[in-house]
């Protein structure tokens, strides 16, 4: 559909494509930049095992590398999104290890978060459904979310006798929907509707369901359709200042802007305005 | 009303019961785990004093090692929450204080404030009519607040010709309401009715005034039957990661769920879903 | 209009008033205490330039030491805000710059977001029109905003290739509106209209078009009445605890709201209210 762009990082060993890649516990599809993520054993609600867990976060990591995808979608098969860890398959087992193996285990988990933050590509959630405990905390821990009416969203460790604490969650829901409502929903573990988990800021809109993940590959497109470094570094920074003081974030930005003002993109885009097109950005 | 449960941490002299607490300065109940503090001057409004302060602290200090109270609402006496700082018993003498001896009643309120964040206990604020100053910090330093549409918040410092920056306000407050609403409440020190403190996310939900107390005992009963140890651990890392960055938020999650899985909770949710029952949590 | 007040700290070489400061490059008026400076090329909607900000820069860090300064409007002229950087006047030039050339520039314009943040006043955006680019975090940075439902802010510099991060917006803008509010509007560069951004807490409150600039010379005027002194430490502290931990913050507000305990306007305040009277502060 796209043409591949020839990229000098690729022939200097520091890029790896991963439009190819062939994934075992989940779908992979890339078409023109955007790749989407489908979790799909939908007769169980698209639940996470040890194995999908530990291909997100190999994944994840691997598409720091990768020219090819330039922005991300993040989905489940069959009406909704994720019912997290299965009980069968992770709760099950989890019983029967000793501390040291169970923080093996959460270590894991959070790396997938990290992964998902590390990667420079923007992630976008397209949620329908059910969206529940470490299901919620991907959606969360993407950069965008799409919801639909019906969908639930859920953090439900504390029905199963854990903690809020989570993968990041009490590190991140706060930023994202205030610290009073990041504390009710922790803590009372109940599922948020669509529209009420829209007015709080945690969905940036609310789609059709039979349009949501159309309506998320057409918003990572418009974003891989932008200049990639820039996005990148965007992300990077949102993270990076999390928790730094003001004057440390104003330096930080000021070189990583001082950074894409020697892109191309940059010059691309003030070529384009004088000639008064629209710049065409190669993420370079 | 209800079993008390074998505490081993109780006969190894780790933990202290405060139900049958006699507090002075205040009303203390406790009943089936929930505990109850009501501010009780109701012809002013509920004022704090010199002496209700350093009782307050004294008490949430307490409550670290009370296995018998699971969970915590606050609220005051006729119709109001609490008036803050009385202006004849606390500001009148203050003025005669010299710098240390300011320092070191500021630090005690300060110390109200940590206490109340360092207790396991999640604790509802239930807040009717004026919220005021040090008042309003109390609801804003709990984890969870019911109002009713006719109260009235108020950082009223400013109008007193003190700063904004109380009891920890200026941290706390801009991440529940966000940074723009949070300088406009703290500089102007106008009233925010129910409604509208309810759409900036600082109430999580109105209630009418005749059933406040009651919708709050039965939230803080709610939490007060889930599991107690992964519900102090929630409480700890909303505050705990508050500045940190997100890789070391992970891996502090990453312990402190670890922890929680080593818990007889834990397992008892498991054992309940397999028995397709509802769990039962002990807190352990 | 307003009675000059006498300073000690003027006569002691601590203090440089400002209102009878000359602006080369935007409006400068001072009335009563409330400073106004007007963007002034409204047939450009009101670029910045490399004078104008480094002339904002000097000004804002000067009035660190104004005593007859005591709160400021930032307001655009001819119903527009801030078009932002200059296309011909800015970046045009940019694309000619090496790496620290352009370090300096992406610091200087740091500089003034720095300045907005240290200075002692609280500033009050009025916000009209087209509000883009560096004149949306100009709004941004500013303590409150007043805005219009026509009124359009954009952080548009993913559209000319470069970073959300700019002038501190990936640490600020998240702390004003939520982390994923703040992910869309950064990375997709979209306008928000008035309506939406009161709704996200962008803006405080919309007011007229044409009442816009005289609600917001008010509200400053209203500060600008209250205890000066009290509500720069109110504006310290805001941003001082960014980045503390909550015992730090709690310390921190202890030493700070003691020193404001010092102050005549604590007792002017009290003396107000046991005569009955509405207090006169004097910021000292």
């Amino acid at each position: 559909m796209t043409e591949p762009r020839i990229d000098p990082a690729l022939a200097a060993g520091t890029a790896r494509p991963m439009a190819g890649y062939q994934a075992r516990h989940f779908g992979w599809a890339v078409d023109a930049g955007v790749a989407t993520i489908t979790l799909a054993r939908p007769e169980r609600k698209n639940p996470l095992t040890f194995d999908s867990y530990a291909e997100l976060r190999d994944l994840l990591h691997a598409l720091q590398w990768a020219p090819d995808v330039r922005a991300l979608v993040l989905t489940g098969a069959g009406g909704n999104f994720c019912s997290g860890g299965d009980v069968h398959e992770i709760i099950g087992p989890l019983l029967r290890l000793k501390a040291p193996e169970l923080l093996a285990f959460t270590r894991m988990t959070g790396a997938v978060v990290k992964a998902l933050r590390l990667c420079p590509q923007p992630v976008v959630a397209a949620v329908d459904g059910v969206c529940a405990g470490a299901g919620a905390i991907l959606a969360m821990a993407s950069d965008l979310r799409l919801g639909t009416a019906r969908s639930r969203t859920a953090f439900l460790f504390n029905r199963v006798g854990l903690a809020g604490c989570d993968m990041g969650a009490c590190a991140m829901l706060p930023r994202i929907v205030g610290q009073g409502r990041a504390s009710e929903w922790l803590y009372t573990g109940r599922a948020l509707g669509g529209e009420e988990a829209e007015r709080w800021g945690f969905f940036n809109r609310l789609c059709e369901p039979e349009a949501l993940l159309a309506d998320a590959q057409a918003l990572a497109a418009e974003l891989a359709a932008g200049p990639s470094f820039a996005h990148g570094m965007t992300k990077t920074m949102l993270h990076q200042e999390w928790a730094m003081t003001l004057d440390q974030a104003l330096e930080a930005e000021a070189q990583a802007q001082a950074l894409c003002m020697l892109t191309e993109d940059f010059r691309r885009a003030y070529d384009a305005f004088v000639a008064r097109q629209r710049p065409r950005f190669e993420g370079n």
